[in-house]
């Protein structure tokens, strides 16, 4: 986040800034809930239902299978998701799982309300997913969160492997919360959802990412039966409810799928440009890039092999290059020092243009 | 809350319904925030600062004295406010003061974030505002929530009587959190800010009423000066920001006061039908009606003798008369059995309509 304004500090002082940094579409509202919007802005768009429209929460329910409505509580963004869940499913103190890497704000967010994250490191040996044998070596815990795709990694969880580690999350008691917030933004097949083999996951899920609408805060989460109530009034008594004028941009969404696809092999695009460049500029040990739009690379020989953490390889990157990146130490405390996110979610000439200029780069 | 929604099912139904349980107004966006809408659909309204859009923060620091825009961070709404002070101002188990009568929410948010609410009933013999000798009886407090105007009450703390319990609250180190939303919506002079008596109180505001934004999630809080990196962190850890779009309604409605007044004047209006047409339901004994929108009432005669307490009168009202109003048993767990909220925020016809309605009850 530093980085980010960083970045967009020196873009204002004139500089030209690359922007494989950003964790967002670069594109807005699709042009359906654009209309949509504007159509209802005459309206006095007051306060909904803690858990959302009756429209919205339907129709997001129809993407499920064996998901009635009233699982469906529609949320200020999955930031919010995260907080109902952890207040919802855990006592002050317990144990959580994040995966190491992973999204920091998992970590903080449990800090934050009295939780204790506990650090799952995975890496190539497991192509970068959790598994069985990660939980045995984590102790006792009480849930964990699982993102797939994830960021940074952008690797997607198999279903066979999703099998076995809801199995083992289910005999041990461990509740899982399920970040599915990259679902739509993938290379090949859909990503395998907890909920086809879990239903008592809680799962989390966004208009942000494959919607394109980070910033109007507005995702949803799919609840375990016996905490519906639960939910709904830590949402009235902590939210209220996620934005209105959000809830109807949303609605729309769900029908603009040709624009989003177009986003998608865009992303797709982008990825190959990204990955292919990275290899001429001899980046070339990356995580399984299966969703998302992040590549994660190992870059060993541009950091501990020339004395730099790769915080201050980005920093060095965005002042010599104008290439704005994302150390990996944002995602992994323990090794991330060798790790740089790649972003992948802009304009393709920008990811060709960074890529010749990382390749040029003189230590 | 149930009451809303029983009263809004049985609108669906095809009931009339009269609203003065609703504690939003019924108009919409101001005309000049619409526009503004409108006019920056088109651009990827993306993230924001975890602190908010730097004009947003800047014309929001302007409406006080000595506040840097720095210590300004625009929230999802009060309620964000709320819990990004309870999180960055106390520790676990700590004691916080909330006023009987009051907001549920405040309670229901320190209990959730696991902090310990400690109940301070104030009534007619302080003018329903809470004085030195309130804190007194509460015991060892870490923090107290004061609102001014007041949910339910719509009293207003004077002066004199702030600068006095801000000074004790200085004297014992007791935080304060003071809950400003309702400024602007008064009879008589502004109401008096916490911060020009003490410059250490968390102060929370919001879009939703004067600004008539209620639906949008936005407001503001003023953070005191050694926390302001604690309040950013916890803010892009748990929201990422408010949402962008209502920022930009936000930024415009600061400048539509010409429209904003027009509400004003109706809800004073209001107030005045609905005073009047209380009293000619044989109901007098009332909270001293300063501001908000909320009249609060005391009527032992509805409810204690008639073998009622006040949820089920107001049921009664609901379901015989198709008057909603709220029962005082949601801001005082002890007293509210006695009580209703009176909103008068809707239109000045129903509010008359509703007192001929209640001047007509039979028990």
């Amino acid at each position: 986040m530093a980085m980010a304004r960083k970045a967009s500090e020196l873009e204002t002082e004139g500089h030209r800034i690359l922007h494989l940094e950003v964790g967002q579409p670069l594109t807005g509202l699709p042009e359906q809930a654009r209309v949509a919007v504007v159509e209802q802005l005459n309206l006095p768009l007051g306060y909904t239902n803690a858990a959302g429209t009756q429209p919205l929460r339907n129709r997001i329910a129809e993407r499920y299978e064996n998901v009635e409505p009233e699982r469906v509580v529609v949320v200020a963004g999955a930031s919010a998701g995260f907080t109902l869940a952890f207040l919802t499913m855990f006592e002050p103190g317990d144990r959580v799982g994040v995966i190491e890497p992973g999204y920091p704000c998992y970590r903080n967010a449990l800090i934050a309300l009295g939780l204790t994250p506990v650090s799952i490191p995975v890496g190539p040996d497991s192509r970068w997913v959790p598994t069985t044998a990660h939980l045995d070596l984590a102790g006792d815990l009480d849930g964990l969160v699982l993102a797939s795709p994830s960021n940074p990694t952008g690797t997607v969880l198999g279903a066979g492997d999703l099998r076995e580690l809801t199995t083992t999350c289910r005999e041990r008691n461990i509740t899982v919360i399920a970040d599915e917030i990259y679902h739509g933004i993938v290379n090949g097949p859909p990503a395998p959802r907890v909920l086809d083999h879990y239903q008592d996951a809680f799962v989390i899920n966004s208009f942000s990412k494959y919607f394109s609408m980070t910033g109007w805060r507005v995702g949803w989460a799919v609840v375990p039966d016996g905490v519906v109530d639960t939910v709904e009034r830590l949402q009235q008594n902590l939210y209220i409810c996620a934005p209105h004028v959000s809830q109807v941009a949303a609605l729309a969404a769900l029908d603009a799928s040709e624009e989003l696809e177009r986003h998608v092999a865009r992303y797709r695009t982008n990825q190959s440009l990204l990955i292919g460049g990275l290899a001429a500029a001899g980046i070339t040990e990356i995580a399984p890039a299966d969703g998302a739009f992040y590549v994660y690379a190992h870059v060993p020989h541009l950091t501990t092999d020339l004395g730099l953490d790769s915080l201050e390889l980005c920093q060095r990157w965005l002042h010599e290059l104008g290439v704005a990146a994302t150390s990996g130490s944002d995602f992994d405390l323990a090794r991330g020092h060798e790790y740089v996110r790649f972003s992948y979610a802009g304009s393709g000439d920008d990811v060709d243009e960074a890529c010749e200029m990382l390749a040029g780069w003189t230590p």
